[in-house]
């Protein structure tokens, strides 16, 4: 029964899969530049261009475009291809450190779509990057082939005037695929990644130290807990300070166990946690696994969320 | 911050309004009627018709719209408009209890908006379809001036064939807008509800018993828990039981609240709780209200969930 007042939410297939990609292209201040990448991307019939955030100052734009996975491929194929007829890297000047015209390509699995699907799509992309545009392509984040270039900060050394001059001779620097020099264009990560999650935990006390020995304790670098950056950090109240978190995969490390495991730290050292607080977004999987969790649900995923499913449906 | 490998998600403004309207029309047969009606809610910009649902038994449709306030309620306007021409509820047959071509509008806030929007949009759509289709409407759900019409099977006693003879000269159905009398359209109940949650939670026992006494205890109907209705059921395991509900309104009774309570229950009479189960989908407020109970949120709201946000954006 799909009627007013039973169950009215819409039926049907489920596990539709969607992706958003957050490309970064190497231009924030010429509008008509900006519009004609923007626009590359708009005409490709399945991808919706959600949001344009510019910076003159980083001289860097980023879209986020969402959309089922070919379509949204497509698109940013074609913002890369335009991008590069229309950028110089030898003329880009900007504070943000940069390879290439579009600097790097995350895709991002939304709903209950799997990491897999991202990790595909950044490779099929990315060849297709190299062989129609003759551009090197570096393979990052999740969909990293070398241990050496999971993080952007390692691919980005050096920025575009590194690799220009020393791609065709250091065979360290040898992209994924492409051809080992760069044109104009320079050159482009891509990748998968899961949705960032900046969060925070708050504890009762005035002892910065406290909440610096919790970030150190859970913390991966430090052999801590999986795809967790944490450090400590003062609030504005005197009376608080605070650990302050990226999650970088809420599957192998959910929130509710960040949270659980500071606690318990918390109080052995005989401090309270006042709060949880979140920074920017929260991917509605993170919060399935809470609720999973807290409530003993059996089987939930994020394709149970109302808002997911009407969001797969708007993008079709 | 907004760029790769910072925090990438979507910035910008935030509290957009976003609801859902599910109209339900007398028509599961005819496609070309369908279509029709289907069109001129689909030919609003700013307005989605994200799924249409229909049942020839039943002789009805259910489409379900999503977007801004002023857009949605132009679509459904247009698409009773076209509606009352189409269908003739003199002719109409199914086995669904109905009063009008267009039988119910319902609006549902999605994301962080307020019930306040859906309530006020309810009146808006009423007034305007009785004064320009000379319509009578009923306001239900949390739109109600009446006590008696909250609930939909009130206000369809007797249907169609009941208003037509009874409308004129029976004072107590005088509608909240419009005639007092039918014609071949019938009338239109227009109200505001949250999306119901159906959810269950079963428990480690052959006694039937256990979760009928549970169920009794919490429902609203014998003074329990605000907004829940709750029955007690066998499984298809003889050695298990649950406790099936509707919940009416997570904002008055958080799930998180449901579940202790019958875990508390349970436990009183010996049984465990084993899971919780969702049968259809669950808006993302009701997993942020659990996440903040569990996390100790201090602000947490529908709007910072990533889907929700982009839902927006692709609504736009």
């Amino acid at each position: 029964m799909a009627f007013e007042t039973m169950v009215s939410e819409p039926e049907g297939a489920s596990s539709r899969q969607l992706v958003e990609c957050v490309p970064n292209f190497s231009e924030g201040q010429r509008p008509d530049v900006m519009d004609a990448i923007q626009s590359a991307a708009a005409e490709v019939a399945g991808a919706r261009v959600l949001d344009r955030h510019a910076d003159a100052v980083h001289n860097r734009m980023v879209l986020t475009i969402a959309g089922t996975p070919g379509p949204v491929a497509e698109a940013v194929f074609r913002a890369t291809a335009r991008a590069a007829t229309l950028i110089n890297l030898d003329t880009h000047r900007g504070v943000h450190p940069r390879i290439g015209a579009t600097d790097v390509i995350p895709f991002v699995p939304l709903g209950a779509t799997s990491m897999q699907v991202c990790m595909e799509l950044a490779v099929r992309v990315g060849r297709r990057i190299a062989a129609e545009l003759d551009i090197p392509v570096y393979l990052y984040g999740e969909a990293a082939r070398r241990e050496g270039r999971r993080r952007l900060p390692d691919i980005r050394r050096g920025e575009y005037e590194h690799l220009k001059s020393a791609l065709p001779r250091d065979p360290r620097l040898a992209p994924d695929f492409g051809p080992t020099h760069v044109g104009t264009a320079g050159a482009t990560a891509v990748g998968a990644r899961r949705p960032l999650i900046a969060y925070n935990v708050t504890l009762a006390t005035s002892d910065l130290g406290v909440a610096k020995a919790i970030a150190r304790g859970i913390r991966e670098s430090n052999g801590g807990l999986p795809a967790v950056q944490a450090r400590g950090f003062r609030t504005a109240d005197p009376k608080i300070v605070q650990v302050s978190m990226n999650l970088l995969d809420t599957r192998r490390t959910p929130m509710s166990l960040v949270f659980e495991r500071i606690r318990t730290d918390a109080a052995q050292r005989g401090v309270a946690v006042l709060e949880s607080e979140l920074v920017g977004l929260v991917p509605s999987e993170a919060l399935v696994d809470v609720a999973r969790q807290a409530l003993q649900f059996g089987r939930l995923d994020a394709e149970a969320v109302l808002e997911t499913r009407l969001l797969e449906q708007a993008l079709e």
